[in-house]
């Protein structure tokens, strides 16, 4: 149960900022943190490259907008592995399906942050 | 390399076993192993738990036939975090498009045991 909460918490807050100011973002992402974004051969490492990145990407566009569909989570290491299933319309586009995995690992200050981040678009 | 190397293997091989004989899957799985099959609100716990369900699903259907787009892979807690996409066709039906994730540990004798897996279909 707590682990579904903390995910849902954390989707809900992750999309709102993506979609509108990634940089709230940051606290979440540490040094050994990893973001590997669409078809892109290798990860983001680190905090600054992956919000770095994550900034790029909603600055390519007027407007992003993201739905989630579906939240699935498990208990991982401490943390919570979850998958987010959605669409997300960029500018006035037909929206597309995609899905994103990340794990939360705690922080051992009470907090969690983002090791793995991965997020792919599904055509067709 | 070396996590791209063995996610690679283990997707050949995981789906080479579900779609014909899941039972070759369950020296991958241990008791604190965990699956969540589309929307099922509980995961299945354990290796006994997540084989029979694999093979519940299996025996389903004549013929289940699963294609892989695209494998995305990194490290994570000295295993590998481990996305999938791509299509699955149960019987003579239209494929599907699916995701699934999976996160392989180390099992501390050389191998790896999947401590995560999630598994998704994506409609529309």
């Amino acid at each position: 149960m707590k682990i579904i909460l903390l995910a849902d918490d954390f989707v809900k807050f992750y999309y709102e900022s993506v979609d509108t100011d990634p940089v709230r973002l940051a606290h979440l992402y540490c040094d050994s943190s990893m973001l590997t974004y669409e078809n892109e051969k290798e990860p983001f490492y680190g905090k600054d490259a992956i919000i770095k990145k994550l900034c790029d990407q909603r600055l390519a566009f007027q407007r992003v907008a993201h739905v989630r569909n579906t939240i699935t989570a498990q208990p991982a290491n401490g943390g919570a592995l979850i998958l987010v299933t959605g669409t997300v319309m960029f500018d006035e586009e037909r929206p597309v399906n995609y899905v994103q995995t990340f794990q939360l690992l705690p922080d051992g200050q009470g907090n969690v942050f983002v090791l793995n981040d991965i997020f792919k678009l599904i055509f067709g």
